[in-house]
């Protein structure tokens, strides 16, 4: 009886201290509640990286999983089972159910300790996808040698292009308060085989290179560390001169490059496994070597001198987006970079966005991938929606990067795709790296809504395995999410897949792109047209008038299509051969085009922006069906946001079709909606208060 | 044995449920974990905050505490036991264990559900101070009628002089997204009395009085109605220029009256019991009514016009500051204010800081207090540590608030203390309101570390009832916020009691003001002589030279002193009868003037610098020394915070010598340590990230 009280009190207390403790914080480890005893998991070795890995085990490991054992494949015992291990490199794992000594025992073992960490993370995430406990058989190996997250974050705290609250670095408390967040952060990443983070934005201050700020990135990277993730810094390229006191920050001038040498040694100093410098030079007002009339590869060769007797890379960005005026923006990258093939050091990697633009929700894969290969080049993703409804709307990006990462950039014979480019395998490239824009900050549930997390977690999955098939992340994400009752994971993953098709088509289907409003880049701006120069102006990407839409990047016009590999670019020459996704991406076509399925070009847009709003409510009612299995405080916030974006998708719709009748001047086809204001009215709209803007 | 393994798991999952449960997010409603069963708690009526009360009773009331009876006084049963409930007034409490049919119940009761709310978190307050659960006998009426919290929170999310994150109100996602937070910040306010808050900067952006962010303010007043909160916003009194597109916001244009009207009904539409507006007019910028020859009355009256068919109030601001150079910025405001008392309609009160610069570690009161009889003035304090070390530093503000209530505004016979000018009841006033400048943002514990809670709930606990004594607000919320062992309690009551003190030690003793650095206002800066404005410079405020240190506001200086009662003014006339904490606020004396003690001007400051480094390290100790009976994340941050006090205690004590003594060529005395840098170095510093800057 005393018993029975005891525990109705512990429950309600459980009950009442979990008011808060659906609030996302814990992301995907959320571990079941009835755990195995402490002495189920046994370690071999002792380094604070085979302790995290054991207390992950011991935190996580539910009642019942039997025995568990953490050891190198160098153990005897382990060494005795004979097993597949020189394939693991340094960092695979291999977790088997086996019998040591007799005894049934779920072996975790690897290489080096790496292993062994990302080998309890595929443990834990196995059992909490609903996998068996006593019949495990799990073996991986990164096909990328550099996972790595890029935040955008300000030392002001300020994250551009964030749009979940403030980051979480709080420089101004470090290096003396170490947030217990850290080790969450660090956890959530090694889960999913991630292993580096650039702390600062690309956009970089140099002040992020002082003592005072060294110190805090220290800090970090001493917390990081038994996570095995690696700390870097976006540096900024003028800083011999904002901090040394340099005349230039030329990089043929033997001071600058002693600067650099110099600040190199101070950070190693604080930071003995520092994993170097991101760069983004000459671009968007940022200085670089160009400004000195030397090269790109100037530039990073210079800073990887600096880091090469410590270890350190160089990650330097193709974005390039300088303030002359391109014939088309979507070249600008190919020009300048593809004539440095070959010309860089071997401990610099050149970071090339999946798309030639910035990010849109869709874009056909960068002609740089296949036309450097004598360059290591790694890809970048956006994981935050700078483009894709911020926060509020759900789009879940795996398909996106999937789509890039599986484009074929030969065309034909032998495919080559562009996860193998960036693999670098075929190309013998000891570099290979995967960066993705966080979605991080400081909100409770680290990515703004739950559904935002998924593209975190499918980033860090495909960045270890690019083959990795999107439908089966995000199930695995939706299982330790949400429980793996096949009642919530089967509506969840379907609200997945079709979600980012979703924001596609209400906000610029058919290849349509960069048709948002100014700045913010929230909401939509197709008419935007008084930007100072050319391509800020959505006008310059759809080139709509009464007679067509679509840019038109074949010989007849910016021959953008020439880039490609010829097969690839006979294929996008032509718009009976360019798939329709990608149409106005490629080509300038009457309205009255006609599409394979009979219908025109403008009736095709309007279905298109229908089919997104309504998929947005498809959306909705399969969250008002999982009700009673997801707890209620994500359940409701996800819901509110689902009817934000079932509005804003409207307001998409109706802003762009009420756009493009003003210009064309059809009429809607039949059955088709009238817009809900005229055209001025959404051109009124106004926010301000956006979050993420730049500085 | 299945039930001690169920226990022991459940335990467990308590356990690490808790790894961040300690993380200080339940402020000071920790509550016991074993509760009472939820039908002890019984409600007579039925409303949104009887619910609300009687729901915080059933998550509060600990196992054994016994039964609870929520009920109104007219309740047949209450009127029975003839309390004395008539002086309770409309927001009064009487809690009490009685026998109602012959059984023993705690009784919570009021005139009105207000009462009943308030008097079941002092029933649990109570409890988890270590009172005894069968003999209760509480009974308390607040002693001024609003009492408010003042954020200084923009729209873009950033706080001005916040040093605990962002703005808890996520502006972008109200009002879809009701972040459960926002019923948390409720219950805490309730909790302590509060009864209303000003949601945006007094800074204010027009923008704030559009349907979009009116939406999002009615929003949150939704969530607060149940706990007694009214919502306020502070009004940017050109918005009828900015949005109204009128010409002119003169106050005596009856179109702007009418746009004002138009604007409190489109508010009072959507928010009922809008508390009203918050104004800061003509001051730092802020456009207000003299920019058109008005004056503050006509500006604040007409506003009142405004809200005064829906019952609301205009607080406004009597911290001017405006950009003629005045002969001393101490006198500004009674100069403005004084000759306007009498003329301000019966819904406006003005609301007037606690001292007559800016919220320094130590202010004589201000002037206006007394010298405005026919006027309501509001109490304004800061909460947030602007001037005494940011989030970072301990320091208890309740010594500070009180030595401003406690403060004769006459000086001889029958004292009238501030608290009663505040009270209103000596004038027969209506209104009565105290304000505090919130210290909450979005970081986990809400104010940026535990102790910092405590200026909350202090400042609550006094505008409740200002005569509260600082160290009996201390112990119960340490009572509450670590539970109630006097192992804990007492060395933390002693670390809060000393704490500010110190603070005004190591920053500015003895009467200084106004010494820190410029913009972000951290850290030292007696030096900054080079600003625009002469009253910007601390060299403004302290007129150091070879030969002496102070403010001269006696006649023969700038005669501030005239502007407090005669007793009072005599005091402060002479630097024998003026309290040596105030003395060189008002005077200007040698560096060798002899003190009472006997040790020259400069001897004491130098004493007071090293006393206040000295009581940081006591503070060390005492924490030290409660380390096992604070949980281990609480504990941790708190000391790493106090060793960054430490540090910048020293950097204080240091910087401010080496300057006075690069002045007065002075030598130390005897025994004291020199400044462990040179003069040029502490100028050297600088912290462009500081948080907390004005936009």
């Amino acid at each position: 009886m005393r018993k029975t009280a005891l525990i109705a009190s512990l429950l309600l207390a459980l009950a009442s201290g979990t008011a808060h403790a659906d609030d996302g914080y814990r992301l995907w480890l959320r571990y079941a509640e009835t755990k195995a005893p402490g002495d189920a998991v046994t370690v071999q070795g002792s380094s604070p990286m085979l302790a995290a890995a054991a207390a992950e085990v011991r935190r996580g490991l539910p009642a019942g999983a039997g025995p568990v054992l953490l050891a190198t494949a160098a153990d005897p015992r382990v060494a005795a089972l004979r097993l597949p291990v020189t394939r693991l490199g340094e960092e695979g794992y291999l977790v088997r159910s086996v019998r040591i000594d007799g005894r049934a025992v779920t072996l975790v073992t690897g290489n080096g300790d790496r292993g062994i960490l990302y080998g309890a993370f595929a443990l834990l995430r196995h059992l909490d996808s609903g996998g068996a406990a006593g019949t495990v058989d799990l073996v991986s190996a990164p096909k990328i040698k550099l996972r790595v997250l890029n935040h955008w974050d300000n030392l002001d705290g300020r994250v551009e292009r964030g749009y979940a609250g403030q980051s979480i670095w709080d420089w101004w408390n470090l290096p003396d308060d170490r947030d217990p967040r850290y080790v969450d952060y660090a956890r959530a990443n090694a889960s999913i085989g991630l292993n580096g983070t650039v702390l600062n934005n690309v956009n970089a201050k140099a002040e992020s290179l002082t003592p005072r700020y060294i110190a805090k990135a220290a800090a970090l990277a001493d917390i990081f560390r038994p996570y095995g993730i690696k700390v870097y810094l976006s540096a900024r390229f003028s800083a011999p001169v904002e901090l040394g006191g340099l005349a230039t920050a030329n990089p043929k001038d033997p001071k600058v490059a002693a600067w650099w040498r110099a600040k190199a040694d101070e950070i190693y100093r604080a930071i003995p496994d520092f994993g170097g410098f991101l760069v983004k030079a000459n671009s968007e007002g940022q200085p670089g070597p160009r400004d000195y009339g030397a090269s790109h590869a100037d530039g990073a060769n210079m800073l990887a001198a600096a880091v090469r007797p410590h270890g350190g890379i160089v990650m330097w960005r193709a974005f390039v987006y300088a303030d002359t005026d391109p014939s088309d923006r979507a070249k600008q990258a190919y020009d300048e970079f593809k004539p440095l093939d070959g010309q860089f050091a071997d401990n610099v990697i050149v970071q090339v966005k999946n798309g030639a633009i910035d990010f849109q929700p869709r874009e056909p894969f960068h002609p740089l991938f296949g036309a450097m290969p004598r360059t290591p080049l790694a890809i970048e993703f956006q994981i935050t929606k700078e483009y894709l409804g911020f926060a509020s709307h759900l789009a879940y990006l795996a398909p996106l990067f999937a789509e890039t990462l599986e484009a074929d950039t030969r065309g034909r014979g032998a495919p080559l795709t562009v996860a193998k480019v960036v693999e670098g395998a075929p190309q013998g490239h000891k570099l290979s790296a995967m960066a993705g824009v966080a979605n991080i900050g400081n909100a409770r549930d680290w990515s703004g809504t739950t559904f935002n997390q998924a593209n975190w977690y499918a980033f860090g999955r495909l960045a270890w395995d690019p083959s990795l098939n999107s439908e089966a992340i995000a199930r695995e994400w939706a299982a330790q999410t949400f429980g793996a009752d096949p009642r919530i994971v089967d509506p969840a993953v379907k609200m997945m897949m079709k979600s980012r098709e979703a924001v596609v088509d209400y906000t610029g289907p058919l290849g349509l792109a960069h048709v948002m409003a100014t700045g913010h880049h929230y909401g939509p701006g197709p008419w935007v047209s008084e930007l100072k120069r050319p391509e800020w102006n959505p006008v310059y990407y759809h080139r709509a008038d009464r007679a067509g839409i679509g840019f038109d990047r074949t010989r007849t016009g910016s021959n953008a299509v020439a880039q490609y590999a010829p097969a690839v670019a006979r294929r996008y020459a032509d718009p009976r051969t360019t798939p329709e996704a990608e149409l106005l991406w490629f080509h300038h076509l009457p309205w009255t085009y006609r599409l394979a399925s009979g219908a025109t070009l403008w009736e095709a847009m309007v279905a298109h922006y229908d089919r997104g709003v309504a998929t947005v409510g498809e959306l909705r009612r399969e969250w008002d069906g999982v009700r009673p299995l997801v707890d209620d405080e994500r359940w409701t916030k996800t819901a509110a946001m689902l009817a934000v974006q079932e509005r804003e998708a409207i307001w998409w719709r109706d802003a762009s079709l009420a756009y493009w009748m003003s210009l064309n001047g059809l009429p809607l086809p039949a059955g088709a909606r009238a817009p809900a204001h005229d055209l001025a009215w959404y051109k009124a709209q106004s926010f301000p208060d956006a979050p993420g803007n730049p500085q």
